[in-house]
Order: C-alpha cells, then sequence, then structure tokens
C-alpha cells in the first residue's frame, strides 16, 4: 500500500469505551521523540484545545477537553543519509484525554489506544498505561515537554 | 520564556525573497527524524497541498503549492525516561516550496530558511540547500519519504 493509504473503512470502535478521535491525523505538533530502547520514533500531537494550551504553557495541569496523541513508528534508517532515523512500519496512534471529572478515577484522563494501520482498538485495560506514567504523576502524568515553537504568525 | 512564547513580532521578512509561511506551526505532520550526527530532532510538516499529496503517495514529482516545512531542534534526554531523545533548544525551521515554472532554474523547488525562535531569515543563498540535497536529486530533491498514516477517518 503507498503511504497514508490503506484500505478505507468504517470509524474504528471504541478503545476502553472511548470513541475514535477523527481526524488526528491533521492535529499539530507538540513535540517528537525518539526511543533508543525499543527503538521507536514519534510524534506528539494535539487537538486545538491541548496545542492552545501547550504553546500558551498552560500544561499544569492541562485544561478539560485536551486530548493528547502520540503516533509511534518503527524507525529506520535513512536511505540517502546514513546518520538519519526516519519512521518505517506504523505502530498505533494512542491518546490521553483530558476530563478532570469524567475520568478522576484514572487521575483526570481517558487513556486509549488504536493499534496498526488498521487501527484496532486496544482493551487491555487503562491500568497498563498509568502504571507506565507513574514517574510523572506530579507532572499531571505527562512526560512531554511541548517543544519551543516561535509565536504563530 | 515559556514554550511557544517568545516576544510577539512582526512577520518575519522574506528569506532568499520567499515570504513567510504564515500559521507553519499548525500545520500536519509528514514524518519525523533524529539525525544522530549532529544530535537534532526533527519534524517533517507539509502545507495542506503538500499533505494531501503525501497520504495520497502522490510525491513524484510533489505537486505545485506543496510547501514541504522542517522544524529541527537540539536533542535533549528526557528527564524521567532516560531512553527517550526529546526536543531541547529551537534551531530553525525551513521550506521547500514547489513550483515548477517559478523555481525552474532552483529545481523545481523555492529554498528558505527562518533561524531561531527570533524567526531571522536566512540569506547565505539557495545553493547552500541545493548542495546538501544533491544525493536525492533523482527523488525530486526530496529526502523524506512520509511516514505511513492510517486513513483519515
Ligand atoms: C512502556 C511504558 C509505557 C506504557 C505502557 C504507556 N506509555 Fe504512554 N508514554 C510513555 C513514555 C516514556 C512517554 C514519553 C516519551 C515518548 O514515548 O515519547 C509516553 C507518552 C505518552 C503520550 C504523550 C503525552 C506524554 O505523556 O508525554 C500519550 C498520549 C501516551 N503516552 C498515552 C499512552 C496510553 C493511552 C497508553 C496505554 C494504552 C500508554 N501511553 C502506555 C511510556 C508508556
Ligand atoms: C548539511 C546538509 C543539508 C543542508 C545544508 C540542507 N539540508 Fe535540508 N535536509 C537534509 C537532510 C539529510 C534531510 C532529511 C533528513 C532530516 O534532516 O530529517 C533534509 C530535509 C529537508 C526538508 C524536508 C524535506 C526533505 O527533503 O526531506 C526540507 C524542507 C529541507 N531539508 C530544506 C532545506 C533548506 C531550505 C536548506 C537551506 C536553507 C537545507 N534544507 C539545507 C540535509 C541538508
Amino acid at each position: 500500500t503507498l503511504p497514508g493509504l490503506s484500505p478505507a473503512g468504517d470509524i474504528p470502535g471504541p478503545s476502553h469505551g472511548i470513541a475514535y478521535p477523527e481526524g488526528w491525523q491533521e492535529w499539530s505538533t507538540i513535540a517528537v521523540s525518539h526511543r533508543t530502547d525499543n527503538n521507536t520514533l514519534r510524534v506528539i500531537l494535539g487537538n486545538a484545545a491541548a496545542v492552545q494550551a501547550a504553546r500558551a504553557g498552560q500544561t499544569d495541569p492541562w485544561p478539560d477537553g485536551a486530548v493528547l496523541g502520540k503516533v509511534v513508528w518503527k524507525d529506520v534508517q535513512l536511505e540517502n543519509w546514513e546518520a538519519a532515523t526516519a519512521p518505517g512500519e506504523f505502530v498505533h496512534a494512542e491518546f490521553m484525554f483530558r476530563d478532570s471529572g469524567q475520568y478522576a478515577d484514572t487521575h483526570g484522563w481517558g487513556w486509549a489506544r488504536w493499534v496498526g494501520l488498521e487501527q484496532k482498538p486496544f482493551d487491555g485495560g487503562m491500568q497498563v498505561c498509568i502504571s507506565c506514567h507513574t514517574p510523572v504523576k506530579e507532572r499531571n502524568w505527562v512526560f512531554t515537554d511541548p517543544a519551543p515553537f516561535p509565536p504563530l504568525r
């Protein structure tokens, strides 16, 4: 299949009861990261509420309505520039939905993941996510510091 | 200064005679990369025409009107997860503007760069860019393969 094209289909079903965040492919960038322990490249995206909060430094806590997304690819060496690592196989997209009331039991966030280009909903339980994010519980459960950007103009 | 905030200002001046691509901070992602030779993380973005072409695999050649952007940060180790590298200092944003007519002399692209959070226009000449992109002259002068994305829905 061509990049970005996979068999057209219906909207993927919910993950942990959370509806698929349609249109996330068009969200703006909050940060990027490279994990060298499992050789994956990621982009951290946000919906409009999250990007606005990130750019304004209003992330302690993140506002209700903010959705953070993380898109993960296996990394591969760039063919024409050996010292550059670029995205290979798509792994998954996962999201934290901020709602301090609705998600009070899971630290103010709804946790959801869709796997593979076919976007199969993950249903292993939010605890999988939460336990791994415990090192940053004092940071509103978020690892990412928004990358510095020049002001929008 | 807070992330994303720097002294408000006027629109930066042109680079190589090319006007500043206002609003690029909101463009969608085409790919990400990590250069281990100079320790920088980057996101490759595009305007609507470029993202549409990327998602549809119509990049040989890229269509007139497409603008590719590359945003570069120094990399730093993520504080709470040692094996992750995250964006540090903002370096620059640079752009390739596709117009096979207007930019016929520079291989169908206008090449421009704005440096630092203050977005100072680069004026060193397009040849600086072109010479470095020569390894990919058979690829329409573009290194990046768009990352695979699940279809928009
Ligand atoms: C193996 C550990 C681990 C697990 C399991 C995990 N995460 Fe994360 N997550 C991280 C780390 C580390 C980061 C930040 C670095 C990176 O990967 O970019 C992160 C970042 C994120 C981000 C970007 C915002 C932030 O906190 O930086 C989202 C969104 C996210 N994870 C959602 C989830 C969801 C949803 C699940 C479960 C379905 C999950 N994570 C499971 C370790 C984990
Ligand atoms: C030192 C070599 C070098 C120089 C100089 C250089 N580039 Fe690049 N450029 C690269 C490499 C390698 C990539 C792809 C890997 C990466 O960095 O993500 C790239 C990628 C890009 C991209 C993303 C699209 C693509 O080709 O992958 C843009 C846009 C870009 N460069 C613009 C410019 C402009 C504008 C200039 C000059 C003002 C310039 N470059 C100068 C090496 C260079």
